[in-house]
């Protein structure tokens, strides 16, 4: 755990002055994958039909990982995370990557991470939401380079800044990327600060996507996988508080799918958005 | 400990169905100061001059406790809280006892069962935040007997109400109370829901004021409990989110008695709320 402890350290640091080390974002995640190959799996149950394994050491049990989108073999992973590096065109600002590799990959990178934690450093329990900022920040830095990327966007008389996770700006606005790996009771942050953000600059120069991971939980008593989602909230928010451009995830709750929500607000997985939308959302801000 | 949780559970029960089990407050915290001063205590440093100790049984810390405003004698608090329900005034709808009693009389009735939570309950972590709850919604029911208590906002043509901790209403519109033992990251949420009433209903029928205990944490590595504050992010909120009425501590912290925060935000103690704000924001309701 020390090594990835490490490696995780020194991509961190390069990221935070400005790097992209997708390199060594490979690197911990294949280390990350052979460390959880050594140890054993318990099998889940989901209501809506998909397939979710914890890694355990007889001790820990990870979170939930879903068994057709977790790439086991590193050399599968080594092998598709050059395929999305080679397919990235920042002329155009999208990586023509198919969808279900492009979310395959990032699942497998984000999770095999957060689930070695889970099991070796349950206390780190910030460190891979931490990470996969990391991720999403690097691998957008090569398809926006003409973007400034920073944490936070200042507000004009103002000492404090909106802290969102990821800002890809110009000086005609910017993509606000909140990240997180769940949502739970913190799905009110993008909505607030978007709500700050359309209060002080003129409306649509700044626009949030949400990008997430899943919303699964395990119950603790079963084996038993579930989706915490709370559309009426979700309904509320964006009706009353602001409006977001789009939620994506790596592993889309169905529940957030259906009709009543998508009518109000975009819901996809990873391929469409960085197959087109974030191309469609740079554009007016090149 | 059994005794306490089902004190808690009974007079919970009470509450949630409308009533104001004050007498049962008061017998519960009275067991519960008992229970505590048959464990240690341990000091604790603060940089603002205020004084603090933690009840311990040896193995579990309790949260800080602040001495000046602890009763640890119940028969202290069983006179005190009997002459607070003497000096309320339902037509005045004031409750009339000096500020520093009635400071003195919530915190001992919060934290004596908060703490006994922390000693001897710890995986209950939301529980000394619902009894707190159920203290101010009690009390204040006997102050405003005119008034429908509630836990939410049904918002038209939306599924989902706005959950606020505590809402007294008349047809005219309602007094907004969440109720927080200490903020942290949930500071966005009065915010959030002040912004969603004020997008819903005419501007001014639904006001917010927060009621907290502290801000208050320890640094489990050395005996010192610092103020955890974000001035800056309330700065930002009332100015671009929404605007809260007020704040009221029992024990505040001294950086949000600062002149850049009350010159935007009202922030004050219990003494304030009950002997004359409360009766102010009802008053136009009535």
């Amino acid at each position: 755990m020390r090594t990835i402890e490490q490696l995780h350290g020194e991509l961190k640091k390069s990221y935070d002055i400005g790097g992209s080390p997708v390199n060594q974002i490979l690197d911990l995640a294949t280390l990350c994958i052979e460390r959880l190959n050594c140890v054993d799996r318990a099998d889940y149950q989901h209501g809506g039909g998909k397939s979710y394994f914890a890694f355990t050491d007889g001790e820990e049990l990870s979170r939930p990982v879903r068994s057709d989108l977790f790439l086991d073999n590193p050399d599968d992973l080594v092998r598709a995370w050059n395929e999305m590096l080679k397919a990235i065109n920042p002329d155009q600002m999208k990586c023509l990557l198919p969808d279900n590799l492009i979310n395959s990959v990032l699942y497998t990178a984000v999770i095999s991470f957060a689930a070695s934690f889970d099991i070796w450093k349950k206390s780190s329990r910030k460190t891979p939401g931490t990470h996969f900022e990391v991720i999403l920040g690097s691998l957008i830095s090569l398809l926006l380079p003409d973007f400034v990327r920073t944490k936070f966007i200042r507000i004009p008389g103002q000492s404090e800044s909106v802290s969102t996770d990821i800002v890809f700006g110009t000086d005609r606005g910017g993509i606000v990327i909140p990240a997180k790996i769940t949502t739970r009771e913190r799905i009110v942050q993008p909505f607030a600060h978007q709500r700050i953000l359309d209060s002080v600059f003129p409306i649509g120069s700044y626009q949030s996507v949400l990008l997430c991971v899943s919303e699964t939980q395990r119950d603790s008593k079963t084996e038993y996988v579930k989706d915490i989602c709370v559309p009426g909230t979700i309904r509320l928010f964006q009706a009353h508080l602001s409006k977001l451009n789009a939620i994506y995830y790596l592993d889309p709750p169905s529940r957030y799918m259906e009709k009543d929500i998508i009518d109000l607000l975009k819901v996809s997985d990873y391929g469409q958005f960085f197959r087109e939308d974030l191309a469609l959302l740079a554009m007016p801000l090149r």
